[in-house]
């Protein structure tokens, strides 16, 4: 079997075996909540833990027409939402359990009577603490699973609503999709490491990328590449980029498209056709080059930004910082002091 | 009376003049489709006719729970949303009216027997062809107007749902702002003139805000400064800034936040405490710091992205342009060509 740099297999796989236990928490929790009844979801995070809620609220669009609002944390805190009241259930994420902006809402939501369900490492954590509902993400490290474990619950939710038939056979599958993204990781191997040696000097990178997919943009350029390589990013929106940022585009640029299977499919092909012919530099991250066993096609478009986040995250990551020789896990700010 | 760079201070306050023609227009249309009822609100556009809408779509949340989506019309066209249809209510921006994304979606809504209010020049162009509702825009130019007109029709319509008692008064008042506006670009004038100076070569710029202020940090960056300069940028909420962004900041990185004066202000504040001491190059666009003599105080926030674009867009613009000569009407692929 491929060695893959920085990659524990073993600590994979147990992580794919944990997580596993979550299933049917979250799937009772959903039950047992849709139930009580709710008017109104808001899902409610910062930096990385956006990221899987902007793909989920851009999917439901697709499913359901429940009311389902998106919030930074601090934001919402600040400035209030006329719709969040004790008829809302507010679904909250923060792997470490103790991401201040994200207990401080729960806390506000607690105080107000309003049911928050916490997606978190540990029941004893200040977010669980301040939430009504806890269910655990005990996998040690990938973004992949935080999707996994909030597809369960939010599926299920649609499935009870009436709004995802196919829920069961999905929720399911999902459980053996870590077997693929392992797959996806071993296939990508070579490419991450060809791709960051080419680019990884960049003194700018814009990153390209929509709907389902945005979340995954938004997260990488940020939250990994400005934070933990201090490399100069910017992100925008497929059907966006015509609106200003082609304008950047030429034989100096690097560009990275993460294109998506879905609907909007065509809006990254509109952008991939204008930069391919213009970019210095330009890369297209596309999961459909991706074989999938454990889950049906019909599903792809719903899991292609896990097989992203698989990539990039937890690939393309690392072989960034063995050529940049930025240490991933250095910060000069990020939670070294108060500010 | 000051001269200032290059701005016809006749066709500004003939812009003015023209502009209150729609006052009334705006509010009998939104009379009309009020009584014709509407289960929900869209807004739908594309790059800079989104940014008011942003900002309009985040005050909203402190006034109604009616139902409002904001969509990028190419997203909405392919992805779909299944809040939308005959019950829905669609208002798009584009002050051409021949956007290509903006017709298409006006069409389908249309095919569809979905209202579509537009704003937009003219009754002949595409746009208001395929629209039910045509409330038009006949200034010549200045961002500001598009929100004095879109505010007209909007926060009507939230004052007849019995959510801004105020209306009257605040629509009134907004028929004299662009005498604070001309004031404002006076004040902000010189200023301007030593902002663009000193950061015209920056490599990178990072511009930051948040809320009913993030559509103008977003159209700024990117349709301006992006667009019409060829400036690399990063836009980024100052919520979010320090979840990623923050690492690259040090004595060689030029900042721009643009604060807002409402609710959140507190979250800009915190930015610019953490950037003053950082950043090398740190510019604060501050409109708490100009005199309004037509408007109410406790209306302040709700005009701040008015005061903010008349100073970004019709003031630093051109400021950025005398020092980079680069021609702001020159582009190299934007409608240039199909693509």
């Amino acid at each position: 079997m491929k060695e893959l740099l920085k990659f524990n297999r073993e600590e994979y796989r147990e992580n794919a075996r944990v997580i596993v236990e979550s299933k049917e928490i979250a799937e009772k929790t959903a039950e047992e909540i849709f139930e009580d009844g709710f008017k109104n979801i808001f899902f409610v995070g910062v930096g990385g833990s956006l990221a899987p809620m902007m793909s989920i609220v851009d999917m439901a669009k697709q499913f359901t027409t429940m009311p389902i609002f998106i919030e930074q944390a601090n934001e919402l805190l600040y400035r209030g939402n006329k719709n969040l009241n004790e008829k809302s259930l507010v679904i909250t994420l923060s792997k470490s359990g103790d991401t201040k902006e994200t207990v401080a809402i729960a806390e506000y939501c607690n105080s107000k009577n309003i049911r928050v369900v916490c997606f978190t490492k540990s029941e004893d954590s200040p977010l669980a603490k301040n939430s009504k509902y806890y269910i655990p993400m005990k996998h040690a490290n990938g973004v992949e699973y935080e999707y996994i474990v909030l597809y369960w619950f939010f599926f299920k939710i649609l499935n009870l609503k009436g709004d995802f038939e196919d829920y069961e056979e999905f929720g399911n599958q999902l459980k053996n999709l870590p077997k693929d993204l392992e797959r996806v990781k071993e296939a990508f191997e070579e490419k991450a490491d060809i791709i960051a040696k080419n680019t990884y000097d960049s003194d700018y990178m814009i990153w390209i990328g929509g709907n389902e997919m945005w979340g995954e943009t938004y997260l990488f350029s940020m939250c990994i590449l400005e934070e933990m390589q201090w490399f100069k990013t910017k992100s925008v929106r497929s059907s966006e980029f015509f609106h200003g940022t082609l304008e950047l585009v030429d034989e100096t640029s690097t560009v990275f498209l993460i294109k998506g299977s879905g609907k909007t499919r065509v809006l990254d092909e509109r952008v991939e056709k204008f930069c391919k012919e213009r970019a210095g530099k330009f890369v297209v991250i596309d999961p459909d080059e991706y074989a999938l066993t454990e889950i049906d096609e019909k599903y792809r478009w719903m899991v292609s930004p896990l097989m992203v986040s698989t990539m990039l995250v937890d690939r393309l990551g690392f072989y960034f910082e063995k050529y940049s020789h930025h240490n991933l896990d250095y910060r000069r700010y990020y939670r070294q002091f108060d500010y």
